[in-house]
């Protein structure tokens, strides 16, 4: 199988670090560009990212040199885990230039002709890709964007039951772990023995806009949102890694426990269908015990790529509580947008630049 | 002014330590006796109990002697930190002869003739007391209980709303401190780096059922509930001490947020207006930070007995939301205890107690 | 090849899960039988253990069922995750009844005719088991035991040395991880925002005992200890896991710095010569930043089974200091006994096992 | 008794906070002004501190105004909190100008002429203020400074032991609170789970000279160095506040455990004998129970001013091993400096400040 060259933009964060280890050795595409700021360019990986990953810095990682960011890059396509604003800047820059551009940035995720994609929740989206390119007039290159990752754990889990319940109302309550916020991120003086109950301004809306993006309905041009309520309470607790959510449901269709449980444990979407190398089986890990899912003990589920829902059980004031948790760096973050690129690549959308692998805009 | 001898029966756990500690020099209440089990007793406090709070044991309080709980002990009040089960056996053994208890038990805290008592919110529920004498046989003994540590900071940042706009329903997410579940309590290999979504079957429960009893109307035999539906998703996170609990509230009147507020700023309870010893000035403290109340910095408001809200805004499912918080073995345990005794002594409601220090039942 | 049916006795604690986890797929040994104590006999290991690690169980693994310790097992090796207690009564009786007997219990490791055994440290030892069976009676059944886990990071970092230059005397002090020990453990009030100074009588008495035993010489019927005097300071600190140690040493050849560098850079011993499955290469990770090796980046090297050193400078009162760290319940335990499996069957030590699958003492 | 008017340097900072709480109500100095960047200047203190402590702010602190750090400020003298590189260019120019300055900072802690001081290990070392004065011409400024807060328990406890068996050797290792690095400080997800073996360059070389200089002789001019040669590991771990030290010695003359606890319970130094209002009786916590002291129960024994040393055994390496504890940022830092200027004051040595008390240098 030829595989695709890749890059991953913004390289020496904490996205950037989680894009570069789960591209080991993948299957479809081939990391063969990182980048960074200028004060990194030049340097060795090792020595420009200060890593923060549990597990080691590869070696091969290690001896990578970081480039500048420039649309004169010998790959097809690049993983952006750039801060929002660079992300502004730079990834219509790249997708004009006839890259595909998988983003963890928020700078494009509501964009109306932009795929704000979860592969099991909505892989119809992907539609908007030809108006997207055809109202930019991108040639090949395309923006694709995956959730914020509090959005990630609440919206999976409420995909299956939206389908056959229509979720009208979301009260959550977040407690996010620390990786959410980068490095140097929250000082440990605001972590240790403490609890804040506050993440950004921004971070309630994402999770009421983002959901009702994801599970609304795409026309080819836009999406219509799924008209969901979703009242959030973002929380940043002492956790590593794996956010987890407290989760109350108003259901237009009142489902029984048993029918949530059913929708749960007989979904099966797209990814898995297909066999993709980072879908998880199954998408769901549903918990049966009283105390789970606990972000030690679950977020590593599916290699870090599936969600776990746990308490499932009446609410007195809207129909049904549960608590969602799913790895934030990982699913949440570069394994998200990994996903999104494989789903893409078994869909044949990307044969563009398989065909063509030495782009026509590299100065040769 | 005369002092009442006061005992702590269960004096060397969790909550028994804080009694001893916020009972040291109290301008009411005498601290001579100190129960323990039958492993503890005749040994020095200090060699009977594995001090766990933050601050040092008072040397005092180190050279006293662990007495076995009986009927017979030099004090007129007991403050009782028993756990559940001896509490259902001792109190009302204690009450029947003749002693005052303040129980942060749950053993009585629903029965119909025994006040659920938070000074600040419904004091009028002591009337209950000369029904319980009179049903029980007691002449002067008496069982008045404070409520469960999560449901503290959300009751009393809801009594002043419930009075003025009539509080309908409310979902809450707690994030409760490890010293709730007590010594040894949470494994550190559950706590470190975790969250547990679940801290007891009867938590949620008690989420419901004692803010009911609290906010409700007592008709002097027993307590109409206040109607409300209570939806708790209780947690454990790695925090030493306070518990945080995140609220959306729906009312009968809808306030607006200025409306809120100011009933937040406004009130005055009575424990403030009697100025009582361990009673906090303000009793509600109003944080207008965007990430405020943290357990950390907020826990120790009024000495540990203040609760503090914050994060005040509208809630799209419901109609208003905030945070809340409260110092779970202070103000949620035996600080809220003793609160409860200041407020009968200073209404004279012990007054018997001081008039007759000697005990009839104490063998002479 | 033929693998080696193998149980592991005390399945349910927190060193038997992760033996049953690394052997999962074990290219020697086939995982046959679990055992445990007698409330846990009869149980799907999934019902029994109270899982702690931070990856998954196995599916396979929960589905087992638990049987009780007895010597009519079907597997000819077991991996002991017994307490000492129990280990003292069982270990010799499984050896007597046949069966080899790998143990992480603390037992039988200073019994003269029993290897203490690191791989990399002291491969010779293993000559003691001829004698031990023979003075014990036993046919091919055997005892070898691991090092305690903190032992470990330092005895091996000290091995290269101790050969080329002679080490005199230790003073060490370390900073070990929660999980060391077990669970329930340590209560979190304990271990969150704390440090605690001790850890057991025992431990720093092993601290000296051990290395002296594994670093000495075998003279086929006991040890000569190697003469070092090691002064250690045994802390409990809030990480998961990974014990670190800082050392201070005395040499009796005054190496420099350089020629410490060398030793343990070049170092290459047995189980990486022969290269055995659960050997790390390379078995010292010489870490040269200034603020290496951590708990949270270095527990996991080589799979959890390299020890890391780093921060190696003068010291001004002994010779030469450093710090050294290794994951106590991988290296330090359950994979520290299966490398010392690993390490006989490559020898050809266990041929017996492998020749005779059905053991005379099963009945049939 | 008229008090005098004492101002904070660089108050908005985690030592600034400090300095400003324990001087609340002091009973010999005036909290009357705070000084800032100029980002700071001019707004209220509450606006322009982010607060740390796990105390609330006082009120009437948060209402104080932040004036730029400058010579004409209306008090006698000075706490600085400043960091090194601004105390290099401020404390010398307000000593100049006519202030005492007591420096928590690095700058001056060495220079030949400037007492490192801990008033119950060195009060004879203020000696060197006439020549400190004369040789730079200062009238009645002077600069006093306080060691590093992980020098503090180490030295504190030596003392004793210094005078009666003089210390030759000693190799600690340190466990540092994060509160010692300050805030921001340490990123979270570096202390969350994790210990890091390094503090700065500078640290370990502290531990060395520190003490040295403090347990030292002055003849008025200058310190002779005590000749003790201290090897130092130096660690930060994630405990809030508290450090805590290992610590094995070699003694000239060899104690034993029995003299060094004598000489440790019978210390009596100057500030305990001149009953200084920040003094803590004992200024030596002995602790006697296996596993303390503990940075969580130990750290504010004597309002955070006492030192808790225990675990006293022989060290077979060098002579006797022991832990020691101090809370670093109030005996470790404010806490320490404002001692040293209590001492100062009873002792006389403040008396022109209070004659005087409108400075002549300030404009009428």
């Amino acid at each position: 199988m030829t595989k695709i060259k890749v890059g991953v933009v913004g390289a020496t964060g904490a996205v950037g670090q989680r894009f570069a280890q789960l591209l080991a050795g993948h299957p479809y595409f081939d990391l063969v560009v990182l980048t960074g700021s200028e004060r990194s360019a030049g340097k060795k990986y090792k020595e420009a990212a200060r890593w923060i990953l549990p597990q080691p810095m590869p070696d091969w990682l290690g001896e990578m040199t970081i480039q500048p960011t420039s649309t004169d890059l010998d790959c097809q396509l690049f993983f952006s885990a750039l801060p929002t604003q660079l992300a502004h800047e730079w990834e219509s820059k790249l997708a004009a230039a006839g890259y595909g551009v998988f983003s963890n940035a928020g700078a494009h995720r509501m964009d109306q002709d932009v795929p704000l994609l979860i592969p099991e929740v909505n892989p119809e989206h992907l539609d908007l890709l030809t108006h997207q390119q055809r109202t930019r007039g991108w040639e090949r290159g395309f923006i694709v964007t995956n959730p914020n990752c509090t959005s990630i754990p609440m919206t999976i889990a409420l995909a299956p039951l939206q389908a056959r319940f229509g979720v009208e109302a979301v009260i959550a309550t977040s407690m996010q772990a620390l990786s959410g916020a980068g490095y140097p991120g929250v000082p440990s003086l605001d972590a240790v023995d403490n609890v804040i109950p506050f993440i950004a301004e921004s971070e309630e809306i994402k999770m009421n806009n983002e959901p009702n993006k994801m599970l609304g309905q795409s026309n080819g041009q836009r999406v219509e949102g799924a008209g969901i309520t979703v009242s959030a309470h973002c929380n940043r607790v002492p956790v590593s890694d794996g956010h987890l959510v407290t989760v109350s449901v108003r259901f237009k269709d009142k489902p029984s426990i048993g029918d949530i449980l059913q929708a749960w444990q007989t979904w099966e979407p797209l990814p898995q269908k297909l066999n993709l190398p980072s879908a998880p089986t199954p998408p769901l890990v549903v918990r049966t015990e009283d105390n789970r899912p606990q972000p030690r003990l679950d977020r590593d589920a599916g290699g870090g790529m599936a969600t776990s829902v746990g308490r499932l059980r009446p609410c007195p004031v809207l129909d049904v509580r549960f608590v969602a948790l799913a790895h934030n760096t990982i699913r949440g973050a570069a394994g998200g947008s990994i996903l999104n690129a494989e789903l893409m690549f078994a869909q044949g959308m990307l044969d563009v630049f398989k065909e063509d692998a030495a782009r026509v805009s590299v100065p040769t």
